[in-house]
C-alpha cells in the first residue's frame, strides 16, 4: 500500500524526527511512502521523492537535521487545489495522507478528506503535530516547541549575563502570535518580565513596570512576545506601524518588524532610559540545531504513533497528541484526537502560568518548562 | 604582592575563563588578586572583590558563566580619571593591573601605566586580549571570537536549512563594526555570499548579486556585517538612518539599527524580491553559552600567561597575544606584543580570506576558521 507524507508550516528543529519516525515505522509494515517537496505544493506538481527506498542511516541523519528536509509550504488548498491533490493521489493509488504541521495543516487535512470522502475514494489522513508556538489543542505541549524554548532559555541565559556586565534595558523579542509559551521560556533564562499576547498590553503600564525593575535591580531583562495586543485585541506594532504583510491563511508577518526598535524607542522617550538594548529571535529560535532530547524523542514518536494509528484501523482520521503522565521524572504518552479539535484552533498558555500582577511565570509555569528545555547551563555569580 | 584585575568592553562568552586562569594563576605564586567591578569604574569607586580568596571551584564555575561576571564599562580614562586610578593603586599598594578587554582597554593600560611612570609609581600592566569582532593585532584571533563565531556558524546553519524549507531571501546581519572575520563565519553554516567592512559595499550591485544567487539557487542566504560601509566609507545605514548614538570611544553604536529591516525593504524594491526576511543576531552571538572548546582553553592560556609574564619580570607591561603553529591537528602557542602594538588599532580580514568578485570566503579562510569554532552538527538533505 502506498502513502504520502508532507511537511507544511513554520520549520522547527525536530520536524525531521517526525519524519523519520513516520517512515521507519511504515517501512516496517511494508508501506510504499512517497515524500511531496514542499507540502501539498509538491503533491499537486507530483514533486515526490520515494522514502521507503532510503537507507535507515541516512534517514537518522535526516533526523538530526533542522528544518523540513522535504520542503515547507504556506499554501491552504482552495477547493481546486483540493481537486487536484485527489486527482494525484488517485492517479497514484495513495490511501494514506500523514501531514507534519500545525493547526493550519490539520485543517487541511481535514479539507482534502472531506473532498475524498464526497468523490467515494477511500483514504485515511493523520495530522502528525509540529509548531514552536506551542498552541495546539489537546496536547501538553508540541513537538518543536521545546527545542525553540531551549534556545529561548540559553539565549536569555547569555544576554541577562550581558545586561548584568553593561547593566542597562533588554528587550527580547520572542515568537508567538498567540500564545505565549515560548516567551514564558526566557523566565528559565532569567528574564525579570514577560509580556505575552494572552495579557492585554499596555504601554504606559509595559514602561512603568519596566522602570520599576530597572530601579530595583539597576538593570532589566524583558521577553515579549511578537504578537502583544492592546485591550481591544490589536496587535501592539499596530499603534506604531502602519504597513504589514499577511499569509494565504491571514496571519500577519511579525517576525520581521521591528517591534524591539519601537519599543526601545518608546522606552528611551518615556522613561529617559538612556542604555535600551533589544534582541529579536528570529528564525535561530525555530531553526537553531541544537534540539531539546526530549524534543527529538518526542518527535520521532509522534511520527511512528501516526503511521500506527493508520495500521491499527480504529479510525480513519485524526491528530497525534501528547499527554505528560509525570513531572518528576518527566514522562509522556501519545493519544489520538479528531481533527476538528486542532484544525483551526489555537491553543493559549494556562492562565496559572503567569502572574499578569507581576509580570512573571509562576512557579507552576516553571515546573512545566524545565523538563522540556533539557539540561541548561549552570550560571556562577560573584 | 596585590594585584588587581578588571574586565572592559563587550564581554564574550569565554571572557571569565581568561578571569579564572589570570587568578588561579596569581593564587599559586602567592599573589593577593583584587577584581574591580565593571572594569576601571570599579577602581575609582573601589568596588573590589578579593578573588584570591574564593575556593577555585567556584572560579571553574566562573570560568564557564558567558559575560564579565566582574561587570564591564565603555569608559575610557582621561587625565582626571587616570589620576584617580593612580591614587586607588597607590593607597591599596597595587602593583600590577591586568585588564582583560579590547584594543580600549589595552589603550587603558597603556595611558595608566604612562601616569604611573610620570609619579614615579613602580607598577606593571598587562593587557588580556578578548573581542568577537577578532580585530586585535598581533594576533591569529582573539579569545571570544571562536564562540561568536561558532554561535554565527549553528545559527546559520539552521537559517539556511529553514530558508531552502520555505525559499525566499534570508539576511543575516552580523556583528563587526570594522573587521569581518564574524560575518565569515556564517560561510561555514552555508551562506551563499558575505558582505564585510573591508570590502565597499555597493547597494546596486549587492541587489544584483543577491538576485543572481535567488535566480540560481532559488533561494539565497546572506551575511552582512554590521559595519558594512560605501567605498567612501560612510556606514550603509548613514545613507538611510539619521540618528545614530555614539559611545564614548566614539564608536557608532549599530546592533540595535534596523539594517536587516533597511536591506529588506531595499531588496523588495529594488529587485521585486517577495520573501526577504533578516535576523539581527544581536547580543546573543556574543553571550551565547556553549563555547567553542579551543576558546575556553585559549581564553583560561592567555589568563595564566598575562600572570606567568608579571612575574617572569622580563618586561613591565604587554598584551599576550594568540599565534596559530598548526591548522590539522590544530595548535597554537602565545606570545608577548607591546601594548601601543595592540592600542587604538584595527585588524582587518586578509585579503586572502575573502573573493571580492564572487563575495565568498575561500577555501583558505575556511581552513583558518573550521579548527576554532569546534564541531558543527551534521546536515543531511534529500
Amino acid at each position: 500500500m502506498k502513502i504520502l507524507i508532507a511537511q507544511g508550516g513554520g520549520p522547527t528543529a525536530v520536524i525531521n524526527q517526525s519524519l523519520t519516525g513516520a517512515v521507519l515505522e511504515a517501512k516496517k509494515h511494508g508501506l510504499e511512502v512517497l515524500g511531496a517537496r514542499h507540502g501539498i505544493k509538491g503533491i499537486v506538481k507530483e514533486d515526490f521523492i520515494n522514502l521507503s527506498d532510503l537507507a535507515d542511516d541516512k534517514l537518522n541523519r535526516i533526523a538530526e537535521t533542522p528544518a523540513s528536509a522535504l520542503g515547507s509550504t504556506r499554501d491552504k488548498p482552495n477547493d481546486e487545489y483540493c481537486t487536484n491533490i485527489l486527482n494525484i493521489f488517485k492517479k497514484h493509488d495513495i490511501r494514506g495522507f500523514f501531514y507534519i504541521g500545525g493547526n493550519d495543516s490539520s485543517d487541511t487535512i481535514r479539507i482534502v478528506l472531506d473532498f475524498a470522502k464526497q468523490a467515494n475514494y477511500e483514504m485515511k489522513g493523520f495530522h502528525i503535530p509540529k509548531t514552536v508556538d506551542n498552541d495546539l489543542m489537546e496536547n501538553d505541549h508540541t513537538p518543536g516547541f521545546p527545542s525553540a524554548a531551549r534556545f529561548v532559555s540559553k539565549a536569555v541565559m547569555g544576554i541577562d549575563r550581558d545586561n548584568a556586565a553593561l547593566p542597562g534595558i533588554h528587550l527580547c523579542i520572542i515568537m508567538g502570535r498567540h500564545a505565549g509559551f515560548l516567551t514564558a521560556a526566557a523566565a528559565l533564562g532569567g528574564a525579570h518580565r514577560i509580556y505575552i499576547p494572552e495579557h492585554p498590553f499596555d504601554l504606559d503600564e509595559f514602561a512603568q513596570e519596566v522602570k520599576q525593575t530597572f530601579t530595583e535591580q539597576g538593570r532589566a531583562v524583558i521577553g515579549i512576545s511578537e504578537g502583544v495586543q492592546d485591550k481591544d485585541g490589536n496587535p501592539i506594532i499596530t499603534h506604531f506601524v502602519k504597513e504589514k504583510e499577511v499569509d494565504a491563511h491571514g496571519n500577519v508577518q511579525l517576525s520581521s518588524l521591528p517591534l524591539g526598535d519601537i519599543l526601545t524607542n518608546f522606552l528611551k522617550e518615556k522613561i529617559g532610559a538612556s542604555r535600551v538594548r533589544s534582541d529579536t529571535f528570529g528564525y535561530t529560535q525555530r531553526s537553531y540545531p541544537d534540539p531539546s532530547p526530549i524534543d527529538s524523542q518526542e518527535a520521532r514518536l509522534v511520527g511512528q504513533a501516526a503511521i500506527q494509528h493508520f495500521m491499527k484501523g480504529e479510525r480513519n482520521s485524526g491528530s497525534v497528541t501528547i499527554i505528560r503522565t509525570a513531572n518528576e521524572p518527566y514522562a509522556s504518552t501519545f493519544g489520538i484526537s479528531d481533527l476538528e479539535n486542532i484544525a483551526g484552533k489555537t491553543r493559549h498558555m494556562p492562565a496559572e502560568f503567569f502572574d499578569p500582577g507581576t509580570k512573571t511565570i509562576t512557579p507552576e509555569g516553571i515546573a512545566h518548562l524545565k523538563p522540556l528545555v533539557g539540561d541548561l547551563p549552570i550560571i556562577e555569580k560573584f
